[in-house]
C-alpha cells in the first residue's frame, strides 16, 4: 500500500477521451448520411461537425466533479450540443442573421437550402429529447427532470425567446441590466442547464445545485461578454464565423456599453467568481476551474 | 335499480368537451401573450388559434375507447396539436411552401416576419416535449415512452423527413408505393402517434396497440388522400389554405396518380378498414367509428 496519493491528473488530460465519448455518442444517435432522406440527414450531421463542443464539455466537467461514471452523461452532452447546433443552423438564416459562414464552412442554407436548414434545424431539436429520453443510463424520473429542464432553458422563456429579444434590439441601445438579461436568456440559459443536467444525473443536493447554478451563470456571462469583445478585436479566420457583425448590425454589446477595457475586466471578474463557486463545490473541482480558465482563454 | 342500461351517448356529444379542455389545457401551458418576449408570445398563441383539433380528438376518441380520464389524456392532445401547429407554421414558410393564407388568416410569417415564423415553430415545439415532460397525471415511464414516441413521428424518419421528401419530389413523378410511403411520413406519422399516446397512458396490451396502429395507419392515409381530393376539388375560402396547389407546384397527388374517382374509392375503403379496426378493439369503439365518420366527411 502506497504511501503517497496517486497524482490526480488534470481535466485537460481527460478532454480527447470524453470528445471522443461525444462523437461516438453523436454518431450512434445521428441516423447515418445514407439513411432516407438522405440528403436531410447527411445535412444534420453537416451541421453537427466542428465546434468546440464546450456545452458537452461543461456537461462532463460537472459530472465528474459531482463523481459521475460518464456514461451517465452522454446522454445529456449530446442533447445540449443538438440544442446548440439546431440554434446556429436557424440563426444563421436569411430573415434572422443572414451568415454565410459558421465554424469555418458555410452555413447550411448556403451548402444546402433554406428548406433543407428549416428542417434540419427542426430535427436536431427533436433528436436532443429523444436522445434523453433514449437512454438506458439514466431512470425514468431523471430522464423528465432533464427534459423538463433543457425544454426550459432552450423555450420561449430561454434561448428562443432571447434570440427574439436579440432580433428586436437591433438598432436600439439597451441598459447594461438589459443586455445581461437578454443574453441571460440567449446564451446564458443552455450554458447554465449543462450544470443542471449533471446535477439531476448526479441526484446532487439543493446546496451543491444552488452553487453549480451560480457557477454556470458566471460562465455564460463572462462567455458572451468575451463573444463580444472577440467580434470586435478578432478577424473573420480566428473566429470561423463573421467579425464585426455586432457594429455592422447595431447591436448593443457589452464593449459598446462598457469600453473594451470594462468589458473585459467584467467577463475577468466572473471568471474569478466561477473559479470561487467551483472551490466551495469542491475541493477537487479541478475540472470546473480548468474548463473556466479554458473559456477565459479562447480566442474564437 | 334500473333494469336497462344508461344510454350511452355518441362521441359527437362529447366533442365540445373535449374541445374546451384541450383550449384551457394549452392555455395553460402558453404563456400569456404579455409575457416577454410579448411579440413572441403573441404570435405562438397565434400559431394555435383555429383548426380543426382532429389529432387531438384522435387522442382523446382513443382514450375513451381504452377506457381512460380524459386528465390523463390533456397533456397527449396538447402536445400533437402543438407538434402540428409548428409543423404549420415552418412548412409555410419563404423557401418552404412559401404560402400567405392558413386557417382562413395570413401564416404567421406574414401577420409577423420570417424570423418570428422560425422561433415561434421551434419554441412551439420545445412546449410539445415541455408538456408532456410536465404533466403530473402521467407516471415518469408513461412520459419517456411518450416522448420517445412523439419524437419518433415527429423528427427526421417521420414528419420532418416526410416534408424534406415531399420538397425533394416536385416536379417529379411518384409511384404510388413512393407517394404513400411520403405520406406514411409527413402527415400519416403524427397521425399514427395519437393512438400509441393513448395506447402508452392506458397501459393498452400488444395486441390491442396492434390494433390501434392499424386504425391509426388507416386514418392517416385516408386523411391524406382526401386532402389531396380537396385540394383538387374545393375552393380557397372553404379550405382557409390555397387550394389548387399540389397543381401549382407539379406534386404528384393521390388524384394524379389514380384519377379522382378512383382517390375517393381508395380513402373510403381505407375509411371503412379503420372502422373494421375499431369494431376488433371493443364492441364499443364508438368514438373511433365517429372520428372516422368525421373525417370522411370533411369538406376542408
Amino acid at each position: 500500500m502506497s504511501l503517497t496519493s496517486p497524482t490526480v491528473s488534470s481535466f485537460d488530460a481527460r478532454v480527447p477521451a470524453y470528445l471522443q465519448r461525444l462523437e461516438r455518442a453523436m454518431d450512434a444517435l445521428l441516423p447515418s448520411a445514407g439513411t432516407d432522406p438522405a440528403r436531410l440527414h447527411e445535412a444534420m450531421r453537416y451541421a453537427c461537425e466542428g465546434g468546440k463542443h464546450l456545452r458537452a464539455l461543461m456537461v462532463y466537467a460537472c459530472g465528474e466533479t459531482l463523481g459521475m461514471a460518464a456514461e451517465k452523461l452522454d446522454a445529456a452532452a449530446c442533447a445540449v450540443e443538438l440544442i446548440h447546433a439546431y440554434s446556429l443552423v436557424h440563426d444563421d438564416m436569411p430573415g434572422m442573421d443572414n451568415d454565410d459562414l459558421r465554424r469555418g464552412r458555410p452555413t447550411v442554407h448556403k451548402a444546402y437550402d433554406v428548406a433543407t436548414a428549416i428542417l434540419v434545424g427542426d430535427a436536431l431539436q427533436t433528436l436532443a429529447f429523444e436522445a434523453l429520453a433514449k437512454n438506458n443510463a439514466l431512470d425514468a424520473e431523471q430522464k423528465v427532470q432533464m427534459i423538463t429542464a433543457l425544454a426550459h432553458a432552450s423555450g420561449s422563456l430561454g434561448m428562443v425567446g432571447g434570440q427574439a429579444v436579440d432580433m428586436a434590439s437591433e438598432n436600439l441601445t439597451l441598459t447594461l441590466a438589459q443586455l445581461e438579461s437578454l443574453h441571460a436568456r440567449k446564451t446564458g440559459a443552455l450554458i447554465l442547464v449543462t450544470c443542471q443536467l449533471a446535477g439531476i444525473a448526479a441526484h446532487a443536493s439543493d446546496a451543491v445545485r444552488h452553487t453549480l447554478d451560480r457557477y454556470g451563470k458566471c460562465i455564460g456571462l463572462a462567455f458572451q461578454i468575451q463573444d463580444d469583445v472577440l467580434d470586435q478585436i478578432a478577424d473573420t479566420a480566428t473566429l470561423g464565423k463573421t467579425a464585426g457583425k455586432d457594429l455592422a448590425q447595431h447591436k448593443s454589446t457589452f464593449p459598446s456599453l462598457l469600453g473594451l477595457e470594462q468589458a473585459q475586466h467584467r467577463a475577468n471578474a466572473l471568471f474569478d467568481e466561477a473559479r470561487d463557486a467551483a472551490r466551495s463545490i469542491s475541493s477537487d473541482a479541478e475540472p470546473l476551474a480548468w474548463l473556466a480558465d479554458f473559456i477565459q482563454q479562447r480566442n474564437h
